[in-house]
């Protein structure tokens, strides 16, 4: 009998893209084996998929209800151990609660909920059940993301003094400029995406990598969003001051209208003793500037990063790894969670993650909308 | 029942880095259902190693002769229908022509053979045999490579006229210039790796790069070959003069003494209309240059590329995809061709790649060993 | 007898390096001839520095005021033309307005003055003037600077939306975290240094670069500056949030404590049909992203540039020019201007630049210390 | 009386790129002030270039002869110290030769005869002259080629084992391919520019630079050149084998017909301790590799470079230098030597440089012509 972690998989059917990263990663390290879920509302659909992508069907529900119902039916050592959620945002939050609730563990693609009232309910659900969730911040699973995290917390760059993060795309540009195409986007309609748009898909990337490699709190922050025109109600821009402990300031700066861009997303920390710079778009690069010596170029697999970056890497030195590899280090976290065997804080994005992003957003737009004042962030 | 393709494996076991290379590549795009194979010599360590990365133990044989004998009395649609071989390099040819002439399918990693004359017995022996023959030169699955191969044969850079590649590395540095150890690395020894190291084991990548973006023969070579030392066997570094149809001229340059390279895999391609330059290390940027317009980047995903290129790229421009990314794409095109599915020229390598690639070697030993002079490559 | 234009300079005497630029950039384009001034307080110091650099001493004076008593005596044809003050900043405006008022043209290093009052008053002394006044933000003579300044105004990248820009430095991390050292400091002393270190020395350049390649200005502006430690009076670090027109947003990011630094003012401008972005301290590469087609790089000197952009260009692509070469552009523009021949709007930055530079300055404070709140800018 | 150097300088005149670069270079440092010369074959035109960049006109001479003439009656301290030979390349011999017999120092551009004989009959000139002669293979007195000499030579990067350079331009691709064009083309035409155009032209430059970073002296060569046509008499690409002492390898590759390419002259050099590797395009950047540290990425004016590196450096870090500076630091270095200065051996390329270099062509065009075979270098 396999000694693979049985995964269920909820959305993620037909070509949802979302599905092959959480596919692939899943089966980097030999941990899991996909045995079942419900990939598509339209149970053909789901049963088709289920034969494209070669798995049993046996285990291929018809909706969420008869999921749980059907595997609390089975033994525990047959059942559906962990279940990765990758349905539309708004069935981020129930989903995840009743898995909580009967016992499963949990992969959550973020936002992990639509609201932070959602998210706290989420996280007193967790503290009740006794089971592993995690939030898919995918980008904090790079070799050289957890490196520069090792870096920052043996004191490599001395106190952190100023902090500045960029994510910007331009996808919305084509779609913003036109009266239709802004009208009937989803991710520009509330009902469907929340209260925003940008600092809500991106901007809590950045958010969430701050805090990750800082291991600082953001405090405070000052938004100033744009949402270009008057008949949008979505964000697609914005700047957010942000504010640490005393005198620690960072910005963070996010956009889906930075035409051409593609997912440029940005980090830099500098401290008394130096600074790290990495970019997610050429990820296996860590630039480490000091004051009096040259600039150095950490990369991946080499004997001089820690052993929290070199657990995620695979292959040599110039065998350049990628984000279905970065994707792949959570799931790897998440199993050895699972399986009870010690794992660095770090591995895999937690509870705390999803319900800081969560109010992250929520009090970015209150910042912008009472005209760019300072709020808390809790 | 699943549409996987079933495969089996012959080495790769215990923390064979390559092993995870090839599992990770099948399990990309739904296509590959790992069922048995031999990973190890000792057959508790093989079991061993399948239970540990879970799969069933049914099928995990005693060795190769007892995995062709058990296999074969399956029926043909519970049989395993590609085998992947990588184990030490002699057992490539014998295992890969026991292999074809038992009608299975096969990917077979490189170098193919140990000399030319075995390459030659082996395609000799896949002519008449009705199935698959895939040799991994990984690097050929990169979206860019692909969309390099493309605006070549479309004539974007027009007829070419100079063509420079480069394959350096440093490893070998720390072994050289020990006497003890370089006498007792296996890569150094003759007896277990063939005539050549550095040529044989990465200008060979170049070698095939070259032919395989371009569409060309290489016709003659002339090299110069480094064994620093008079009690090494084997080169470690090489210049290899290239010449193509009349007047075309190339350069190929390897080495393991570039002390500091990881894997510096360039290639350069100049044509009378304009220029390609791409990087292994930064496998996403594809440098078209002209002469009278800016230097253009081409990256992955977007719609200006050629769909053999699109077809190799799982997520949208931003989202940089590797090394495995790059097998996967290799065993997708495998797929297709087992499953008759329609697929491109180039979607992996095959017999004739490998069998030029054993000649080259040969050759350009030759070459140097008869003084730096011209040979036929054929 | 030459035809060089006659060249005073005040100040940049002994080892100053300001004045190895200036020197430099008046020689580059065999437009000026050094023919006297007053290099150093200490008049034998002044005399020394003359003999160093090999030049004739009877027209090295005592004084300023010397200077323009005994240049006003000369007949018109044999009087200094144009003369750059490289004096500490508290002089720029005194003797700028003398110089201007005696009809001299003016080269004046940044800050222009040390208050906008000043500023203002300066430049109301030009309106009466009939000469040339040029401050020299350096960094818009860059040929690419120019050729984005060119692309912009012609429509290239559309209506601007998004602009970004970075000028990062880490010089103060050694000098900060010392209480005697930043107490000791005249960068940090307002007294020398007017109300801004970091606003005032490099913001400005950004600021003045976003008005410069955009042609738009900046009306009203949110700071948020860090002082770091409460017996530091000066600001060190900020970040400017910026409005445009409606809707159309920027951020200025400015610092002094990001460590490890060197130089690195970037400038990113994104519009409705595409973006672009340039880093001075690789000043030669331009990048244009559109959404449809591959990264477009931009180099000198070649024939896709506007004349603009090519006349600050001196070899051929592929010879790469610096920062000299950018100030000696600026130093083109005010021969041509000061020989009244044709020039380019934008060769170089005149007294609006100086005055709007000024303001920038007091208003970014003044937000800060209102509590980051909206100021306009004038 | 000014201190500077009387320079005079000979051809340069006209639209003259060459004039630029010498005349610029020479004013960097104040060290030099152009007196006389001979611009232009006509002798009008050479009087208005002297008024268009602005110097007297009584000591522009109606023609070689009578500069030496008249200037050998002035008095020795008024006399011309040292003159610039800009003049098409026959001419570089004839002059320099009777320059130095005529007691002159000589700054000679490259190549410096049009024959080995030519040179070597320089090189004994020199030897009976007590006068300072210098040739400017320019990129030699870049800050960072300055530190990667003294890096080696300090054993930072141990026993150099392998080299590796490459001077790559596009520019004769539009020509050669259109038979009228290359055949009037005097780059091309034997009598107007000697046996070699590609290796006349750069390659010699690569080839002065290895020896120039390494110290060590290439011993044999075996060259594969390229004409593309028949009736072309003249290589326009090249691939030179390199040896040095014993099993010391190296390449030389170079080309004219790499499409697309401006000045690509890139440097690598492999020790058994570590690798440095610079770019002409990006002078400001030194890699240095080694086995177990980051990559290290220096820059100019940092105090962890040589005091040689430092020395050719005016900025503070973050400031780019070009072309122009590098040049400007042989004109530094060969003013120290006038002014019997101390001079940091290599601060100007010497008449070695300019006798080897010629040699190396010669042989390069003959071990072609051999067929490809090795042949010494004197």
């Amino acid at each position: 009998m396999s000694k693979k972690i049985r995964l269920g998989i909820l959305g993620g059917g037909g070509d949802s893209l979302i599905g092959v990263l959480h596919r692939i990663a899943s089966s980097m390290y030999d941990s899991y084996q996909l045995v079942g879920g419900v990939f598509n509302p339209n149970y053909d659909d789901n049963i088709g998929f289920a034969e494209q992508i070669g798995i049993p069907t046996n285990r291929i529900y018809k909706d969420f209800d008869v999921f749980i119902e059907e595997e609390l039916k089975l033994p525990e050592d047959e059942r559906i151990q962990v279940v990765s959620i990758l349905t539309p945002n708004f069935l981020h939050f129930p989903m995840a609660k009743k898995l909580l609730e009967s016992g499963f563990n949990v992969i959550c693609e973020k936002p992990m909920t639509t609201t932070f009232e959602e998210a706290q309910v989420l996280q007193e659900t967790l503290e009740k059940a006794n089971t592993i969730f995690a939030v898919t911040y995918t980008y904090t699973g790079y070799p050289m993301v957890r490196q520069m995290k090792e870096m920052i917390s043996t004191g490599v760059i001395g106190k952190v003094q100023k902090i500045d993060v960029q994510y910007y795309q331009g996808w919305i540009n084509p779609i913003i400029h036109d009266k239709e195409k802004r009208a009937s986007t989803w991710r520009l309609d509330p009902e469907k995406s929340g209260i925003s748009c940008c600092v809500g898909d991106i901007g809590t990337h950045g958010f969430d990598m701050i805090e990750y490699v800082t291991g600082m709190e953001v405090k405070t922050i000052l938004a100033d969003l744009n949402y270009l025109y008057a008949d949008n109600k979505m964000d697609i821009d914005g700047t957010i001051l942000l504010r640490f402990a005393e005198n620690v300031k960072g910005v963070l700066r996010t956009s889906q209208i930075a035409t051409g861009e593609e997912n440029n997303f940005t980090v830099k920390i500098y401290g008394d003793k130096g600074g790290l710079k990495w970019e997610q778009e050429n990820p296996n690069y860590l630039h480490h500037l000091t004051e009096d010596e040259p600039l150095k170029v950490l990369k991946p697999g080499h004997a001089y990063n820690s052993a929290f970056s070199l657990d995620g890497t695979k292959l040599p030195p110039g065998h350049p790894e990628g984000i279905f590899d970065s994707m792949g280090n959570i799931y790897k976290g998440v199993a050895k969670a699972i399986r009870k065997e010690k794992y660095h804080p770090g591995e895999f994005p937690t509870m705390k993650d999803g319900v800081r992003g969560m109010n992250f957003i929520e009090r970015a737009v209150a910042s912008h909308q009472q005209g760019n004042v300072w709020v808390e962030v809790k």
